[in-house]
């Protein structure tokens, strides 16, 4: 009764999947709106389909309210010799993220405030953001920063525009009949990041193609939104629908050279966390164990006192360990498609455990069954468990 | 308070109650049905009456029938020689119960399959059995066998009736008002076999014939049945009644020269366990702990989801445990009436812990009672637990 | 939050106020009822105030009765020569509490069973009482009892009354709007014995005190009442209200030179005990753990089955544990105001413990809250956790 049978998944055609999906969309700027979103979520759509949806800039979310729409077509900083010091169309990491439009010249000291960089990293572009606090700025390495003429002055460019639009997420739905329905989410909101977060949104994409061409008994939703207020706009969305769905999954930080890991729900021995565990021994796979924390992804908007769905996270460097997290150097040199076919494999094993999660009912409770009309008795009776140490071919009932 | 003095007892006469028992009963031969159980039940109740209930053969019990009766006047293998070499008549287990009846010649080859031993205990004629599968064997020693001429013919004679009778069973009834019923049941089918079971109806009748003369707080129902069809026919003729049962025990292996033991329920620390296990404290005894194993006896019919009936078994050489278990070796030398005494006292000690298991209720919740007016306090005051060391006769009261 | 600011507190002045009120009333002499406890709580009403109560001789309080009311005006044992050998003027201690009346003449065989004395501890007068037996007796020490003339004739006069009357005991209440309510009894009918028991009504007026002057969450009832009939007949006049009391106090045995010590409630680990415990983790002191006990004081009756409130006592000295219980030598060479403050802070602790034992419940339950709207998020993001080792100030945000 087996929901998916690994070993007969075409994984060949998944890894190169996986690994073109990682060539093509990892160049895309995303955000927490745009039309880098969306052409992400088009694309990942034409390899399994699902629904796209538009939530107006504006729209409250509980305590949030929907911000206006980012997107971007360059920007750069410029010496006064004309020098192109940072350019957006090298890295679309350099630009924090949901930065104002500039345009404009300064001192180095008047643009000295708006530049981050990483001083113990000293090669890697920091990946920053402001999407609530109207501000701009430039992220760059150490090592270019400090090649900074402190006496010059510079151009500075953000071709932004930054004004009312949509949000866009992604959806689809599998449905069963046990009456239970699982939440698989992912977040589609970072620029040129690999580990965190393109490979959750492949990740995730691969998990529904795959679960879809299968029957199973329990419900899945899918949802791809930019984090934390797209969680929070599909929950205000659908208060009643998200309140009785009984577990789920966040996948992100899938496809790193770490070790796996998996941060439990804050049940910690949810149905979800001891399928997860089970997939593991089933994989006969060591994994770190990560407790859980409200600092980390959505599960925290999901796990809301309101909503209250026990959420887990399989990790193959999860975010926040690993030392390229959250700059450049997460790249496509860090990741490798056959890592996050390993994770898949994880979350297949899991969601095995989930259908195959079953409490039988006895139809002959009262009294043993009869085993001998069916064939499952030995004919002759008496000889069972005789203790005195003798090999079982010698049982004394000769060999016709 | 004591529902039983066990020291009160008459021990003597009953151990010589049940010496006389196995003598008598020991030879009798008994299976799931026939005169060798009728005869039994009868002998038994003319130690203290219980009612002789009859089945139908053919009467449906959950998911199994009640089978035809059997009947055996003798049995016999013969060389060509006109030897007896095997004889009903010397050890009734030489004939694998419920066999059909047989009266042919037939060759070494043919006869083969049909023989049963056990090369690792290689003097004992192993029991089996062939209820629910029209079949006929002969038991015999190992050594006996490996005498037997390949090269001859063999007269192989079963005089035996397979044929619409009915199934006798045996029950009584204690009456109490606590509210509470247990079970105590026993099996009554194995023939010339001592501890497994004729030890089991012995005690049985004994612990009937002493709680029967006391008064008793909870209301015992004893039941001897052949095992598992007996058990099944009663249950499906007394459903209800027994879906009440609050706990019980089934009797057996009361008698060998091992360890005391005890099996659990399928609870481990109902009522019945907690009574049982105190019985050992009280009576400071160590005793081998079995949890509990569908495996078994009836507790398995008992204990089954319909019914749920926690169900324990206190042993003396448990069954499935010693090395003559299901062999004419488990015979009169192996078991003794006073040990079979010794379990029957630790059946007595469970069941005055089960008639001590009382809540009391305050008639008096408000504070404490005043013991002065009931005298129960000390007429002078003040001088309680003081520490300072002395003698209680130096207390400073002077005495008149 | 704190309710109480224990640093904040006039201690000098309740060291003293302490000091004066052993100094005033350990010479009066108290008993179950009478004048002396009139007159006892009067003078600890007038240090805060709280009402006094009468409850009648012969009211019924579940299982008791309330006694007759005694009052004493002297009492003496003459020798045949004239000279007072026990004068109750010089220790109230002398006389059994409750003695009826006596003006007689007898020889020392008639005196002798009524005299009490400790063998081991030669020079305390024992502390002894006959509530509910009419009987008389004098307590006397060891030491003086060996030089009594067996062959003189002794003149005994206790001049007391012992009629109908009332019982005497105060309340008071302070309001809170948490809908728990806490109990705080003391008993207050030891004649002049200074840590069991005038210790206790000390340091309970001080505690009403304090308390009252701060506003509280809970509700506390404070109740000053003879020992054992006085909680009988306070629980029977109020037995709804008591009924709802969520936890307690029984303060007694406070101010002795030895280790701290809290007797348990009957649950062990109700919020009343976990409020305790706390207290002296907060003060870093330890104590001895004592655990529930039915002998002991009006915990008791508190406890008992119709009542249920669970009760704790912090004690320094506990009763039944210094050799001076009961004795003359419990004396205030015995007890220091110090110690007796020491006591209070230890019970203000724990309430202050009580009044913070909130569960807060989210405003913002769906999701997280927005925390940048309320200036609680670093206007970057993207930043956080970033594991690489360096110093924070090195975060690479450079500073305007």
């Amino acid at each position: 009764m087996k929901t998916i049978d690994i070993e007969d998944l075409p994984w060949q055609e998944l890894t190169r999947s996986a690994d073109e999906l990682f060539a093509e969309l990892f160049p895309v700027c995303r955000s927490l709106t745009g039309e880098g979103v969306r052409q992400t979520l088009r694309r990942l759509a034409g390899v399994t389909p699902f629904e796209l949806r538009e939530v107006p800039s504006g729209t409250a979310c509980f305590d949030w309210v929907v911000p206006d729409e980012w997107n971007i077509k360059g920007a750069y900083i410029k010496n006064s010799r004309g020098e192109t010091i940072v350019d957006f169309a090298r890295n679309n990491v350099h630009v924090v993220s949901y930065s104002v439009p500039v345009n404009t010249t300064m001192s180095f000291a008047e643009l000295d405030p708006h530049l981050h960089y990483l001083p113990n990293l000293p090669q890697a572009i920091p990946y920053r953001t402001s999407y609530y606090n109207r501000d701009w700025g430039f992220c760059l390495s150490h090592d270019q920063y400090v090649t900074l003429d402190k006496e010059d002055t510079y151009r500075v460019v953000i071709d932004a525009s930054l004004s009312p639009g949509s949000l866009t997420y992604g959806e689809a739905f599998i449905p069963g009949d046990s009456g239970k329905e699982f939440l698989v989410s992912t977040y589609c909101c970072h620029p040129s990041l690999a580990n965190d977060n393109l490979s959750g949104p492949i990740l995730w994409t691969l998990l529904l193609k795959v679960l879809r061409s299968r029957k199973t008994r329990h419900s899945y939703r899918f949802i791809i939104i930019p984090e934390k207020i797209g969680a929070l706009a599909y929950l205000s969305h659908h208060e009643q629908a998200m309140k009785k769905v009984y577990g789920g999954f966040v996948i992100t930080t899938v496809a790193g050279p770490g070790e796996p890991g998996y941060k439990g729900s804050f049940q910690g021995d949810h149905l979800v966390d001891r399928a997860v565990r089970q997939a593991f021994v089933d994989a006969d796979k060591a994994y770190v164990a990560y407790p859980f924390d409200i600092n980390g992804s959505d599960e925290t908007q999901y796990s809301s006192p309101h909503f209250r769905i026990p959420t887990g996270t399989i990790t193959k460097d999860k975010y926040y360990e690993y030392d390229y997290y959250h700059t450049s150097l997460d790249d496509l040199d860090f990741v490798k498609a056959a890592y996050l076919i390993d994770t898949l494999k994880m979350y297949l094993l899991t969601i095995e455990n989930l259908e195959l999660d079953l409490t039988y009912r006895s139809l002959n409770p009262c009294g043993s069954p009869m085993l001998g009309k069916r064939g499952l008795y030995p004919k002759v009776g008496g000889q069972i468990r005789q203790k005195a140490a003798a090999p079982a071919h010698a049982s004394g009932v000769s060999q016709a």
